[in-house]
C-alpha cells in the first residue's frame, strides 16, 4: 500500500481483514465496471445519508452531518462520473452487489436500533471503501490512483462520523452489533462472489 | 416586492400569476412552520434530483447537473435548519403540502416523456419558490430576510437549468405540457388551502 492519509491506520485496526490480493488484480482487469459501480456507490451513499435527513428531524448533529457527508458523496460521483466520461466508458445500469443489501439486512426494526444499526453500516461500508480506496492506489492508472488516494482521507473520516454518532444515540454499547457487522463484512469481502463489484469478494473464474 | 436578483424578472415572466398578498401575510405570522416546510423542501428537491441520477446514467449532462444542484439544495438545508436551531424552533413532522403532489400526478408515465415532464415540473416549482423567496423578503425578520435573498439568485439559475434539459430531451416542443402545469401552479397557489405551507394557497380561517 504506497499511500496514506490521516485515519487510515484506524481503519485498517477497525476492520477484521484486508481484502484479498486477488479483488485487487480482478479489479485492475475490470475498469469500466469498477468505475460504474463505484459512481453507484457515492450515489447510494448520498441516498441513504438523505433517508435519514427524511426520518430524524429532531436529531440535530445527524441532520447536520448527514447533509453535510451528502454532498461530499455527490461530489465524490461527479469526479468518478468525469472518468467515466473521460475514458470513453458506456455508463449502463449494473446491479448492485450482494454488499450493501446484506449487511442491511442485520439492522434491527425497532427504533432507536434501527437509526443506530444503520450508523453502525455506514461506518463499516466507510471503511471498507476506504480500505479498498488504499489498496487500489497501488494497481490502476495514474488518473485512477489520484482519484482513489483522493478520497481516502473523506472516506476515513465519514467512517469516524458515523461511529461517533452512533454511540450517541446507542442506549446500549454498540460493540455485539458492530461485532457482528464487521464479521459479516469480512465474509462478504473475502468469500467467492458471482460477479465482481466495488464491495464484491473476489469471483470465482 | 424590495430586492431584486438576476434572473427574477424571467422567472415573473415565466409564472402565470403573484402569489397573492394574504399568502405573505400569513407566512409572517407562521415562521416556524414556514421554516420547517422550507427545510423539507429542500430536502425533497434534493431527494427529486437523486432520483433522476438513479434512473437516467445515459444522460451525462443531466447527470452533472442534477448532482450539483441536489448539492446546492443540501446547502440550502443546512442553512435554514440553522435558522431553525438558532431561532430555538421544534423540528417536527410535518405532511407536505398538496402542491408538489399535484405537479407531479400530472406527469406522464412512458418515456421520455416521463424524464421531459418531471424536467418541467422542476422549472415550475424552483420559479415559484423564487418569487416567494422575493416576497418574504419584505415580510420576514431579517435573519430570514437576509436568508432569503440570498437564495434567490440561486433558485432562479435552478429553474433555467431545469427548463434548458427539458427541452433538451424532449422530442417535441414542451409548451402544450409547460402551460398545463403552470396553470395547476396558479391554481394550487392561488386557492384557498386547508393548511399552511411554504407552496400552498391562502389558509382559508
Amino acid at each position: 500500500m504506497s499511500r496514506s492519509a490521516p485515519g487510515l491506520d484506524r481503519v485498517l485496526r477497525f476492520l477484521r481483514c484486508r481484502s484479498p490480493g486477488i479483488w485487487f488484480d480482478q479489479a485492475a482487469e475490470e475498469l469500466p465496471l469498477l468505475l460504474i459501480d463505484h459512481a453507484n456507490c457515492e450515489k447510494k451513499a448520498a441516498g441513504t445519508a438523505l433517508s435519514l435527513l427524511y426520518r430524524y428531524v429532531d436529531r440535530p448533529e445527524l441532520l447536520f452531518r448527514m447533509s453535510r457527508l451528502a454532498r461530499e458523496e455527490l461530489r465524490h460521483f461527479e469526479q468518478v462520473h468525469a472518468l467515466i466520461r473521460a475514458r470513453g466508458i458506456d455508463y449502463v445500469h449494473v446491479t448492485p452487489s450482494r454488499y450493501a443489501a446484506s449487511l442491511m439486512a442485520r439492522v434491527r426494526r425497532s427504533e432507536p436500533f434501527r437509526l443506530v444499526d444503520t450508523l453502525l453500516v455506514g461506518a463499516v461500508v466507510e471503511a471498507r471503501s476506504c480500505e479498498r480506496f488504499a489498496g487500489l492506489v497501488d494497481v490502476v492508472p495514474a488518473a485512477l490512483a489520484d482519484l482513489y488516494a483522493g478520497l481516502l482521507a473523506s472516506e476515513a473520516r465519514h467512517f469516524e462520523h458515523y461511529l461517533d454518532l452512533a454511540r450517541r444515540y446507542a442506549p446500549e454499547p454498540v460493540e455485539e452489533k458492530l461485532d457482528e457487522l464487521l464479521r459479516a463484512d469480512a465474509e462478504l469481502c473475502t468469500a467467492p462472489d458471482r460477479e465482481f463489484r466495488f464491495h464484491s469478494g473476489p469471483v470465482e473464474r
